[in-house]
């Protein structure tokens, strides 16, 4: 085969970064550390959007919108979110006004410092906690439960497209509850949601868990993540739900009335997934070749070449296509007929399997004459020949096979890739040849979890929902401990 | 009636700031200039979002996504744009840095001034164009036609909630074209789309022009635009498309190769709407009792209340009931049962007329005995009693009525204050009494068009698209005219 990019053996990171760009995905501005999201990239990112959305509504929540900027100040309100998000701000130290008079008259500094400096949100609990605080008074205005879809700043110096940038788009949950056990059901609701959509839409599979408390969100009790794993074996945070307890509530003096009418802080919690899921979506399933996409987000489903050498032939195949065009866009599959006589048949394919569409389709003067048609499959790069009759179903089903194989894939690959392991030089090893996720026993203390981080770049990514619970020895430490945690190296 | 609001005859201005508040559609954030769109205000707004994007679509554009962030010498690389847009900008000066080393281990200042300062987007054509140059080499690979959902950022001093805000969400559509005749139908189409989507989904009769030279956008050559006239007889530009020639190509340097081989520079054009289209949507319809919303857009379209006095009756009711909503959520229409008991029906009434629902229907034990069932009217405040059978077919024929209704009454009102007027003093009392579009003759000239502004605060709405071509007299200078223009005070 013709070499489209670096091969992922060579150098996967290489890979990556051509595939995002080459598969017309993404690519660098001008504004360091921000990308531009082309449209079918962003093709792709309005698919999951739409989806996360209804299943969002589905369970009771509705959209809103805060400000971009947020006080300085009220970033400092809650000790822990201080220190996780000032670092990595933009701030907004100055404006400069078109209409220099205040409205009576009085005309003010054309280029102003603002009495306050205003940072660019890196997240949003702050601002809509001090919201909140004028729209909660009694357990009858609660839960409040909102989401908001947009763009968030983290000043980042190593940038890479969708995995971490310093603007970046995403939604965030941020709801509001009475009680304790409610917010820890929305917590452990939202993160179910997360790995649902992970699993039957990006056909991505994820492991359900909950972070140590180094890797917590900065101001949350408890953080819930999914965790994926990519090619290289290292592992991809994929999204996260925190419980928040009543920090916030706490900062912003949000207080309620309860049943029995007394005084109580609201409980609280905030959940998000980014464009950062564009990335995991990229490095799970594609290939040298270029994008495999889960039929069920591919902007373009299916496509169509017809392979003409004149006019007359273009009309014959166009007049047997056109119907089960129709037929297909019925049924909600997206088809584009590439009858374009600029480019030849062959740079159509390599162009469609770069940009991963699922199910390619060709017909040819032989074709015509047999009543077939040629179908090639993206995941697995195999081409059959099928009879014409029957095609728009036999193309459901296959997309429904494809879906189903894309995940079995990367599941086999994520279980062959999860690793239990008691010593620590075999734990260093593994990271180092297989990679994957390493299933060990950790004492459960932060300076441990340090030590390992600092010898070998493995974080824990999560202790699994449902774990087992076992006597074993720490791998660094040898004391005691009862259950086994999920070490990988990662994104 | 109890005085829900102010009313408008009393103080038009109140009575809307009023509204927007008190219906949840918005409030103003602890961020000067910078608001928090409520739920069910965003409900209102997602909807238009989803029938334009749509619109948008169908006609061959495609999302993308630009950075948030502008070098602030791109804004001046096109004369007039930075004549327009320069002065009303949020300014980046600073970013803070968790890590602070740069990935080589050197160690940079964690809060650092930046080399160039940096804007929040007013507006993205100029970091649009920037990227543009990228992707554009050939007549093959135009046209362009990529559109963008986004926040921007214009500092006002006097804000409105969605009327004048610092930080607003829109849409902008920016299109490049092999040529100009090509661009200016692209300008065209998309007024049209405008003009569409006000008339026929807001229910809200809108006047296609162009602008005059000074209402243009900075940096157009044409600026076109769709003109609303609100209750109080002040105009409201609700969307524009502008054509901007091949400016931003020479200012970014975007050319192309075209069919005949020669070099030439790309034909721009842009358009966009914001959440201003929700303060329209508010002022055109609304009364004394709160919104009044056109079913497209109503979030919730129909909304029944059962009157009961037990939980007997409550069960009966509910068993009728039931049937209607399933029946009327297949159709599509959206409906809420309303049982809960801890409002009173008065209360649930006066509440879903502040909330501009179109249909409310109201269930009682007479209603049970009879087969009968009370429908009332929002857009008329009318009620009357219909048989049960039939309800489904009922209602959504009402809909369409409502939708109907409103628009009709929108247009009258509007059609009657489109006032021909020949003479400067009568044009003065005019604005003062009446308000309205004034439809006047002027000589063309900048200098009029100032000195009436100053003299009156109206300025030349538009010039209607084929307008009648007439002899005629300006009104402020007696010069010769071709024709009349649209004069208004404006928002």
């Amino acid at each position: 085969m013709a070499k489209v990019l670096t091969f992922r053996e060579e150098n996967y990171s290489a890979w990556y970064n051509e595939l995002v760009v080459k598969a017309d995905l993404a690519e660098n501005s001008a504004v360091r550390g921000c990308m531009v999201i082309k449209p079918y990239g962003y093709a792709i990112w309005e698919k999951m959007q739409r989806v996360l959305d209804d299943m969002f509504k589905e369970t009771g929540h509705q959209n809103a919108y805060f400000p971009l900027l947020i006080p300085k100040s009220f970033l400092s309100r809650e000790a822990d979110h201080v220190e996780g998000f000032a670092k990595e701000c933009a701030v907004v130290t100055h404006y400069r006004l078109k209409n220099a008079d205040d409205g009576r008259g009085v005309v003010v500094d054309p280029e102003a410092k603002l009495e306050e400096e205003l940072i660019i949100r890196p997240t949003s609990e702050t601002i809509i906690w001090n919201t909140y605080k004028n729209w909660i008074q009694s357990y009858r205005d609660l839960p409040v439960l909102c989401n908001q879809w947009a763009n968030v700043m983290r000043w980042e110096m190593r940038t890479r497209l969708f995995l971490r940038t310093a603007e970046f788009l995403w939604q965030e949950g941020h709801t509001a509850h009475a009680t304790k056990e409610e917010a820890e059901y929305e917590t452990k609701q939202m993160i179910d949601i997360y790995a649902k959509f992970a699993e039957e839409w990006m056909a991505m599979p994820v492991i359900q868990g909950v972070k140590s408390e180094s890797e917590r969100f900065a101001g949350a009790l408890d953080t819930y993540s999914i965790e994926a794993l990519m090619q290289d074996g290292k592992a991809l945070q994929s999204g996260t739900s925190h419980f928040l307890g009543q920090n916030f509530a706490k900062a912003f003096d949000v207080k309620f009335t309860n049943k029995e009418g007394k005084e109580d802080y609201v409980w609280a919690t905030s959940w998000g997934v980014s464009t950062r899921l564009m990335g995991a979506l990229i490095m799970a399933h594609s290939d040298d070749h270029g994008l495999v996409l889960p039929p069920k987000l591919a902007p373009i489903q299916v496509v169509i070449v017809p392979i003409f050498r004149n006019n007359e032939q273009l009309s014959a195949i166009s007049e047997k296509i056109n119907p089960i065009l129709d037929e297909l866009k019925t049924k909600g599959i997206s088809v584009k007929f590439d009858d374009s006589d600029t480019k030849k048949p062959g740079w159509k394919f390599a162009e469609y399997e770069l940009k991963g569409i699922p199910i390619r389709l060709a017909m040819g003067g032989r074709d015509l004459e047999n009543g077939t048609i040629e179908v090639a499959r993206r995941d697995t790069l195999t081409k059959e020949t099928v009879p014409f009759d029957g095609l728009v179903d036999y193309i459901e089903n296959l997309l429904e096979e494809i879906q189903s194989a894309i995940f079995r894939n990367a599941k086999k690959y994520r279980d062959d890739h999860i690793t239990e392991v008691d010593d620590y030089e075999e734990f260093k090893e593994l990271l180092e040849t297989k990679g994957g996720f390493l299933s060990a026993h950790w004492d459960g203390t932060v300076e441990t979890e340090q030590k390992i981080k600092e010898e070998t770049k493995a974080t824990i990514r999560c202790i699994p929902l449902d774990n087992k619970q076992e006597e074993g020895k720490c791998i660094l430490t040898g004391k005691p401990s009862k259950q086994r945690v999920l070490f990988a190296k990662a994104y």
